[in-house]
């Protein structure tokens, strides 16, 4: 048995104050910067835009000559010149007048509009400025900001890199996947989903191999992983008796938290060695997932100096979801037209289970359940 | 002038007629199909646990010899195995007793409670039967369904194919992101949002190169991108001098829009070439960003075969945004603790305005704008 479950709020905490945002950065071509996150302000190096543009098609003229002018009483003009959109305003021009607004009558040009100066003109800087911030520190770059980027000719912008994660698979039952397993063996799996978690959510992850339930063996895997900001170890958790992975902290290091709260995912621990958060995954693979998206999921988000953006959705639930009080409870859900059925409340293994549901419900621990019919935030699978 | 404005949803109607949901597919390893849209229903080839398996360390016991066992008068039990978590349970034995409730005595198990048949046992099966449907078809892959696949050795998956999307740029004033522009030009940018977006999107993005201001460039560089699913061409698509786009369109196929009521987005054209639908889209940078959001991307979802998932979060508006009846407005708005506030209400060649926003609301075209206070749905930008 655990000597102390710790409550999941506990767990996140501890982990949070391990996971501090990274302070590496990199520098890297814009092309490839979508979705990073900006570790220095970037200032402009010029103006946007660098000359008097028109902005409509028309005659580039100058607005004083057209005081008063109507559709009745039309401005007679003979200095002006035809420009297209985006051309550099003529040398001695102040505004565009339209080609609706104006009329040819031979050279003289009638122009049926008053026009305020810069009319139809994108000013100099009128977008930016030499000098302007363009975009901040700690933002995160989507596909206009790369536009804004090339068109003040920045080619290379300062990333904070992201978060490396390692990833250790332990477990002597695991086989590769192209094998089949015998009695008593399972394929290794679990390292399919936290991979390609830990991409989605903006780490780096590294797979460091299977190690067998053995304390040396994992003593090592960890030492060769204190490189990465999170370390992430998947089986030998719990406490059974190959499960060394939680006394392999505290002899290296601390372990903080060995037994959550939460169900499935009840054999999580977390420690830390020189600095860095261990944490143990169960090998469950429910269980596992209720682990990922309670907790690592958080402590990547704020390596990566990322905002914990996940998607929800409000939904009314089909049916009541019992729950075990002083656990949270991370149950699956389908959704459909904003109703939540709730899809297998238990069974730590059934991974069919996730495949039939759209996200999960968690119930607070201090409720029985959660009653049919009830509002519920649903946290959509990403 | 544009002839005669379609409203947005027209347009959106028109093309996604003309983009059906792609039915080409591959083969792929599942380790790479992350966010890939299943095109076949996958079935389980084998059962899954395949054989009976402890879920705790234990001692496995007939169930049958424990009737009546309890604290007070343990069950006496001398065939029993022990068990570790994940072994197979052997031959002859039905359930596994934890740790917690059972105690060696010699070479007599005491068994301190009732354990029905299975207890603390996977069967056979339990997860999934060979046979089963493991994940149907246009079902999205997640991580924890790669893990899913893989439990049962399944290596490839059957997805469609990323829908193809051609951009092609047109500009005479165009100049590449590396040239310091000279009056009358412009570095050419709105293909890196384009592309990102596209891919973000879940299509597949080929750059078609810049093109000139001219009829049959335009007409060769949609003959070659006839292949695509989808044909976006940037710039060209208004109505001044050197606006080809629309007309070619008309020469090769149809032209069903040309002019949006949308502000910014005007400009927007849609046509069809072969059967393939051709966006064009304004060179201003935000109205080909509203454009993107409000076409392009449910025409790309809908190919995909993804559902329209875009983030969208509740928000009160801080001030006024004014617009123009008839036309949907296309508002950035930054968004903090739930208050959004508008950033910029016009100006679609002012691209910070959408680096200082968080996301758009859109104003109806029934409306005369949106007052302060009111409530808003704010579309987040990916």
């Amino acid at each position: 048995m655990f000597k102390k479950l710790s409550a999941v709020g506990y767990a996140l905490e501890r982990l949070l104050d391990l996971c501090p945002p990274v302070n590496e950065r990199e520098k890297i071509p814009i092309e490839e910067a979508c979705g990073r996150v900006l570790a220095s302000d970037v200032l402009s190096p010029e103006d946007l835009p660098s000359f008097n543009r028109a902005a409509m098609d028309g005659y580039a003229v100058r607005s004083g000559e057209t005081r008063g002018a109507s559709q009745s009483s039309p401005a007679q003009i003979t200095e002006y010149v035809r420009v297209r959109t985006g051309a550099a305003l003529p040398e001695g021009f102040d505004a565009v007048v339209m080609l609706e607004d104006s009329f040819l009558r031979g050279d003289v040009l009638e122009v049926t509009a008053e026009l305020t100066p810069y009319r139809n003109v994108s000013r100099i800087g009128e977008d930016l400025r030499a000098g302007d911030v363009v975009l901040c520190r700690e933002h995160r770059l989507r596909p206009p900001d790369l536009a804004l980027l090339g068109a003040v000719g920045i080619d290379d912008v300062e990333v904070f890199t992201r978060p490396r994660v390692s990833i250790i698979m332990t477990g002597d039952e695991l086989v590769p996947r192209s094998s089949v397993p015998a009695p008593g063996e399972a394929r290794e799996i679990n390292s399919l989903m936290i991979y390609s978690y830990v991409e989605l959510w903006g780490g780096e992850p590294h797979l460091s191999g299977v190690i067998p339930d053995e304390r040396d063996a994992i003593k090592h895997a960890i030492k060769r992983c204190l490189g990465s900001d999170l370390i992430l170890i998947s089986g030998g958790t719990s406490v059974g008796e190959r499960d060394y992975a939680p006394g392999v902290l505290e002899d290296m290091g601390e372990l903080m938290v060995h037994g959550v709260r939460l169900s499935p995912g009840r054999p999580t621990a977390l420690g830390s060695v020189s600095g860095k958060p261990v944490m143990c995954l169960p090998g469950y693979p429910v269980a596992a997932l209720a682990s990922l998206y309670l907790l690592v999921r958080p402590a990547i988000k704020r390596l990566a100096h990322l905002s914990d953006d996940a998607p929800r959705r409000d939904a009314r639930l089909s049916r009541k979801i019992p729950s075990r009080p002083g656990y949270i409870t991370f149950a699956r859900v389908s959704l459909r037209n904003g109703i939540a059925e709730p899809v297998m409340i238990s069974g730590a293994g059934i991974l069919s289970s996730v495949a039939r549901a759209d996200g999960f419900v968690l119930v607070p621990e201090d409720l029985e359940g959660l009653d049919e019919g009830e509002q519920v935030e649903v946290h959509i699978f990403e």
